[in-house]
């Protein structure tokens, strides 16, 4: 599609925005929000015709790329027969969604309960977790984020935290691993491995393990780092949970619907948790949508016990209808596949190419359509290329690579001093290579802050 | 539209459920969801070609009925154009709803943040004003209803609040007014009113008003009983937050948007909170949305210095879409006026001579299309006819009721020993009749359960 240009209607949507709308994680009067037209697939539009690829898939949430025509379809005839009904009933769409989900979903997490979004979606598996177990504590990561509602934020472990944890309680941090940024004074993976794993069970037996109802984890942290779990934490922390009865809770709101070049990441670890939590990808955000995934053991507790929690649009028709033909497409069309494909054949090569070209670039991880490149002012020291949390001026390096980016029609996520390539997981090659060029080019913007 | 029958389709749809969906606040083994078909108007049917007339508006929330051709256009329309974008950017369908709830809602309350729903919705506020106001606690009222997730759940006042009540800081729950069940000994609305807020000052005196962040009210309570606050209450409250630096959040989740027959029910006592959550009413939940709209003085707070707080799908487009044209549709079609004539003309009336005939009718309280009916064994004692938070064969006597409305085609909203008159605020003086004339008989089967 060629965006047409209309800059006075861009100027009205701008304006009443500017007006009226309240903005997430922002300081209102400081941000110049971009007033955009149009979508499609990979690219967005803005009113002057200017296209971006977008290497960020939104919020890392549309994994089949915009306006995909099969789920639009799908989200207008579910319209026109039925827009929405209350969560008591039984309704086709609620039904076929969970059935489909609960088809992908590892072990026995076969009984779905929706949300509206990834927030709410760990909430209640925390209280799930809390009521299954009859213990009040929850464990968590530094370097993470579950989501922005008081309990989801709380369990984060990234500055957005900080401002709502007054009057929060039952919630621990402890760390996970991170070879790269060690906090374990760790050589290998293996050691990084074994004395993340040892850190958790120490944490638990000074906090008291049956004080403890979940740990709840990203299976791979998304906004934090694409941090990939070294072989056998995971299972690892299955086992620590075993021991001491307590809820694995595994967070795949990011992660989840084939971003990893699989359908969930646990998959990737052969792991099976007790609670897993969706949203984004489920239906590349086209209508909002969440859940839980619950294993039998805790859908039994709530058997005949009612369960104390829910929400008006739990299950709601049109955001289910959306789930489940995008689940239906991305089987069709093998987008899972492809994902993890072009991540092997494609993202990986290219980005550790660039990595050698860059002394910019510390490291690079990730896999399917989910990978970060660490930026760094120094390689030996790996002295990040801004300051952790830093805003303004402290973070000119990372806005002057955006801006880089930008200006060759690059759309990068961009969180503290990484980048992120998590694009639609059904970018084409040819888009991907376009959107690795511009990189490169921004890459050399980043290079001139390095010692 | 005729519903046709198909039990085999509705078969298969239930079995998935049964299988595979975790339905909200309910044991799962002990409940029987009925698989509903389609839905138009006021009425939805089930697959043995059954109808309902709805009176309960799905949960209180279909303002505009089912499958308003208008909206749903109006969501084939935008999803053809743009499903979604990320909350970052100003997008049309965003900007416009901003502006056209701004449009309505009172006094300088002009900034628009948009949540999924209304739990979210309060959340939010609620963060807002305790960084407003740097204190940490939050007044709010038994007898209420403000959410499912952690901190909206807190604040709620009804034992959907007990589960989750381990770890909560900061939240003093104060009782409102209540003239039938007065905690306050008072035999006139007046001295109900000034009792009242005599209680909350020395609530708040004991509490230490610098610790106050927030006072959160349900305009009009809705699940928790439809409690109409005297007149002269809220403006009392409203005093109250201004002398102490309070910062007044009304919750219109379930009375804004038309049920009471005014845009916002803040609006029937001419008082201007500085926070005010929405969701359900602002697009009949056509799709998932909620919000706060936000007074200037906060929202200053927020101009140079970032709100902490986001989530993935704020300002979702088709869910904003939906918005624009349900408000749009509700002015045209003079949904509003419509509700506060046949409130006025029809419903009280109607209950009213309901109540003369029917000893099980203790209470009858509303406005616009927004009633409750409480039922008493007694009305000299007025002992309910079931007791508080009663459930199984202690709750018979309404489960008795709803029995005998469904049997008659009547789908009540019924909560603990109420019933709620909520249907669409667009249903019509013949659709009122004969729910109202379905209403009779099923208040004859309470009728058998009093002294």
């Amino acid at each position: 599609m060629t965006p047409q240009p209309n800059p006075q209607a861009g100027a009205a949507v701008k304006a009443a925005d500017r007006a009226h709308v309240f903005h997430s994680w922002s300081a209102q009067e400081l941000i110049d929000p971009l007033a955009v037209a149009g979508a499609e697939g990979s690219y967005f539009w803005d009113y002057e015709g200017k296209r971006y690829l977008d290497f960020s898939s939104g919020l890392v949430y549309t994994n089949i790329g915009y306006q995909h025509p099969k789920v639009v379809a799908a989200i207008q005839e579910q319209a026109a027969r039925m827009t929405t009904f209350a969560p008591a009933f039984a309704v086709e769409a609620r039904s076929e969604a969970a059935r489909l989900i609960a088809e992908r979903t590892p072990g026995d997490l076969d009984k779905i309960f929706f949300t509206n979004g990834g927030a709410d979606a760990v909430e209640h598996a925390l209280r799930m977790a809390r009521l299954h177990t009859g213990r009040p504590k929850v464990l968590s990561a530094y370097r993470s984020y579950h989501g922005g509602t008081q309990q989801a934020v709380n369990v984060t472990g990234d500055p957005r935290r900080w401002a709502s944890d007054s009057g929060t309680a039952g919630v621990v941090h402890f760390w996970a691993p991170f070879l790269y940024r060690s906090r374990f004074y760790a050589e290998t993976e293996e050691q990084e491995c074994a004395r993340a794993l040892e850190h958790l069970e120490t944490t638990i037996a000074f906090e008291g393990p049956g004080t403890i109802a979940a740990i709840v984890l990203e299976t791979i942290p998304g906004t934090a780092g694409i941090m990939m779990p070294p072989a056998g934490y995971l299972a690892g922390v299955r086992e620590i949970c075993d021991k001491h009865g307590i809820v694995f809770v595994l967070d795949e709101v990011m992660a989840g619907f084939g971003r990893t070049g699989t359908w969930f990441a646990a998959g990737l670890y052969d792991v099976v948790p007790d609670l897993m939590t969706f949203a984004k990808g489920v239906n590349s955000g086209y209508v909002p949508l969440g859940g839980v995934a619950i294993s039998a053991e805790i859908a039994a507790t709530f058997a005949e016990r009612p369960y104390p929690g829910g929400l008006t649009y739990s299950g709601h028709p049109l955001a289910c209808a959306a789930a489940v033909a995008t689940i239906n497409v991305m089987a069709e069309e093998g987008v899972v596949e492809h994902a993890a494909r072009l991540g092997a054949e494609v993202v990986e090569p290219a980005l550790r190419e660039l990595a050698e070209r860059h002394p910019s670039v510390g490291e690079v991880r990730g896999t399917g359509m989910f990978w970060a490149l660490e930026l760094v002012k120094d390689r030996e020291t790996r002295e990040p290329l801004v300051p952790y949390n830093a805003t303004g001026q402290a973070a000119a390096p990372m806005s002057a690579f955006a801006a880089s980016a930008k200006a060759h029609g690059l759309w990068p996520f961009v969180n503290m001093n990484r980048t992120h390539v998590v694009p639609p997981c059904n970018i084409t090659e040819a888009e991907l290579k376009e959107g690795l060029a511009a990189l490169d080019t921004a890459l050399s913007v980043a290079d001139e802050y390095t010692r």
